[in-house]
């Protein structure tokens, strides 16, 4: 097998499929859609294993040898009974064996025009998560999301403010979700990856086009379809000493409206085509 | 006259209506409204100046005495013909008496994933524009626009990388917009709003919220209803030593739908408001 061959191969055998992107697959048939395609590798979501059971879906994993690559999502440090809801995200994380819980911030509270205090915020909530956390053996990785997001979603914008935030703990009890969707404007990214090291806890990719959608969530494109340069943040988490999965995690009303199976594929295409 | 009197009569008297708060308000109406509401400062756009006439607009200047605190607005450095149109935006600009051209760059050509090379085709642009700017006595004052317009309107989404650029020219010839709209996310703004000094060309305010509507572009508020704390920039640009005009700039559909006479009256209390 050549070199080129087999960095192919490695590739595909990290492909993760976050199921966001086949919004409305039911959680069984998205596994053994997954298991049909060959994929090895699928992100969840809390509120679709949560509608399945997390009884059933541990054994549907076990079942089919699906790896868990992160679970979506705790965070959101502003809602009421955000502590006992992130014990929980803890919980179900480690009982369906992933290392990584996805963590959005959360914006600003309602009539709230401090966000200094808002990014503090999350540092104390992080600081009352973490032990918890690292009993679990789970790795709390806190996503920057894209500037337009910064009022009502995560306060946290850049990656630069997630690790000033991480760095305060142990790099396998907070890290960081490097999303190029939410990363590829800042000139600063690829150097904040470097920062990171080892506190890079999960890899996901998307891509940005534009016009966006009113409320600006689902404006997400497959990866090629945009204009991100996939692969250098790929060459850059490497760098960094990431080895681990890479999820494809698209929001998007007409894929949702696709068939899970296809969506699956065109992820897998889009994927290989600006990665390799 | 109480020193807070005096510093309230200073910043009405800042005060500067862009006149694209009111698209719709034909020129020559805007610039009486703003006579008639002891308005005396007016930033204008290129397009209406066009459509009233560049001669007529200078006779209702000096008619009404009115000031006018920038034109916008240059760039677009990615399209056809853009060094003929951007001389033209800074003639048009000298000839309004005007100090300052806001630049907007452009995004990504069609097509293009090069970010990095859309960035770097800015800083070109401008040294070829530099020179005839200086003659004219136009400061170019490069406008960072929120990271959500990186692709399809400028590729220059912090201050940072705006003072990158201005800081390989002269001060008096290339300077900044600082606009509290685009910058609110950004937890370096304040930082460098410190670095700009005398470059700081222009200060314009507008607020956030959410949800944005379709294509983002319109999705501005008037001062006060939205989550940006306006005052802290206003210290941060005076303490920069900026003691120029200060234009309220809002794009929203809702707003353009009402009379002129009355955007006006709200951009001045929702100035005065989140101000002083």
């Amino acid at each position: 097998m050549s070199e080129r061959v087999g960095a192919a191969a490695s590739l595909r055998s990290r492909f993760a499929f976050n199921q966001a992107t086949a919004k409305y697959w039911p959680l069984p048939d998205a596994v053994a859609g997954c298991v049909a395609a060959g994929v090895t590798n699928i992100g969840l979501w809390r509120e679709p294993v949560a509608e399945y059971g997390l009884d059933a879906t541990n054994a549907l994993l076990r079942e089919t040898g699906l790896s868990v690559t992160s679970l979506c999502r705790g965070g959101f440090f502003t809602t009421d009974g955000w502590y006992d809801d992130n014990r929980r995200a803890i919980d179900e994380a480690a009982a369906l064996g992933t290392p990584v819980l996805v963590l959005v911030s959360g914006g600003l509270p309602a009539g709230s025009r401090d966000i200094d205090g808002a990014r503090e915020r999350v540092a104390d909530a992080i600081g009352q998560l973490a032990p918890h956390a690292a009993a679990c053996g789970v790795t709390l990785a806190i996503e920057p999301l894209h500037p337009m997001f910064a009022s009502d979603r995560c306060v946290i914008v850049t990656l630069g403010q997630a690790l000033d935030i991480a760095e305060r703990f142990d790099a396998g009890t907070v890290g960081v979700t490097v999303d190029t969707y939410h990363l590829w404007w800042d000139d600063q990214a690829l150097t904040q990856i470097g920062r990171a090291g080892e506190r890079v806890a999960i890899f996901q990719i998307a891509d940005w086009a534009t016009p966006l959608p009113a409320g600006v969530l689902t404006g997400r494109v497959m990866p090629g379809d945009g204009c991100v340069q996939q692969r250098r943040y790929l060459d850059a988490v490497t760098a960094a000493g990431y080895a681990g999965p890479i999820e494809v995690e698209i929001f998007n009303e007409e894929i949702w409206a696709r068939p899970g199976a296809e969506t699956l594929q065109r992820a897998i295409d889009g994927y290989l085509e600006t990665l390799r």
